[in-house]
């Protein structure tokens, strides 16, 4: 080996890696609340930007454990993030993560209408019943379509996650979040993504089952 | 609406965000075969970082693309990354992506060996027939229990993209792939992911099949 490597025990590795990361965060505070969160993303990415960039409502956290507790359904707008959820988590407490990406049906109605498949997504989102949290890290056009339809009160989330990445209307639709009457997790400016997203539902699951991993 | 979006339509967007990223690159230049890579990984990350990253062994993108044509088998680290392959564009090719993690056998044998499953997967990888190529955007371990195979002539990779993130031997493990003879893709230092790993097979499934993006 020419390399020198550090001998960690394969389970000790994610508490290693949260010791060195709460380190390199310094002298920063965070409410305990988001803490976790903040911790998580950092963890998934390897990128300090989101301490600065990561923006929560108050009690947003809590609102998303909460509904995690209650059951909720988690909609992505992408199959990557939600092959990330911990679904063995969420099915404990009665939850499922849907995503209509790759629905024909949608695809056929945003051609027909000349939108994004994830526009189509959120009015899917918005007909489902019960506790719902939105956790968007790709479409931009999914997160606008949501404050739309947030505003005309068709659609009700107990938690937005607003991290969707990238260069046109990437900034803009989450500064729109940011101006909704509804609990939200964003990640301003540019950066994002389908890891980020599915990280920070994890983090909340971890929170809501009580352990720091599972 | 409160906030002003700019107009572009859906099947503009993508191409859109790679003339802002080519502008923002400025007068930085690389190797044709490289810049698709670089400005795909870019698109996925919001990630700047990357254009000084990403290290290429001469060559590394056109043994990828000879790969996927050839009907590849790519091996990925996480089901993330493996949700994130483009498989209508890599099947058509012949070629599947495969992700040993969830299987109750790998779980079990790394229980019983104190080892990650990351590394029984690359030790399942190494038993596979056919052009092979390695996208690994999580853990240090497979790419360090890759690196034992190749050297012991065990495994023989078409091409290994290493972009591991994280904090525990994930720099090392990096810095030891760059010594191995074999075609190679890395992210240098703590940054990558499954979405960075997805996105650059991604980048060369489109550059095999001729098209920018499908």
């Amino acid at each position: 080996m020419k390399v020198e490597l550090q001998r960690v025990a394969p389970a000790d590795i994610e508490a290693r890696s949260m010791e060195i990361i709460q380190s390199e965060l310094g002298e920063r505070s965070f409410p305990a609340e988001v803490l976790p969160v903040v911790k998580r993303v950092i963890h998934t990415t390897a990128d300090f930007d989101y301490a600065d960039h990561l923006v929560f409502s108050e009690g947003a956290v809590q609102r998303g454990v909460e509904a995690i507790r209650q059951g909720c359904t988690i909609v992505t707008d992408t199959q990557m993030a939600r092959s990330g959820i911990n679904k063995r988590v969420l099915e404990r407490f009665g939850g499922e993560v849907l995503c209509f990406m790759s629905d024909v049906d949608v695809a056929n109605e945003a051609k027909e209408r000349g939108v994004t498949r994830a526009t189509v997504s959120m009015e899917r989102a918005a007909r489902l019943k019960g506790p719902l949290i939105l956790a968007l890290g790709n479409a931009p056009t999914a997160l606008v379509r949501a404050c739309e339809l947030m505003e005309a009160g068709e659609l009700r989330p107990a938690l937005v996650i607003g991290v969707p990445v990238g260069f046109v209307n990437v900034v803009e639709s989450k500064e729109l979040l940011l101006t909704e009457q509804v609990p939200y997790i964003v990640a301003r400016g540019r950066k994002g993504g389908s890891n980020v997203a599915a990280c920070i539902c994890n983090a909340m699951l971890y929170l809501a089952s009580g352990n720091a991993r599972e």
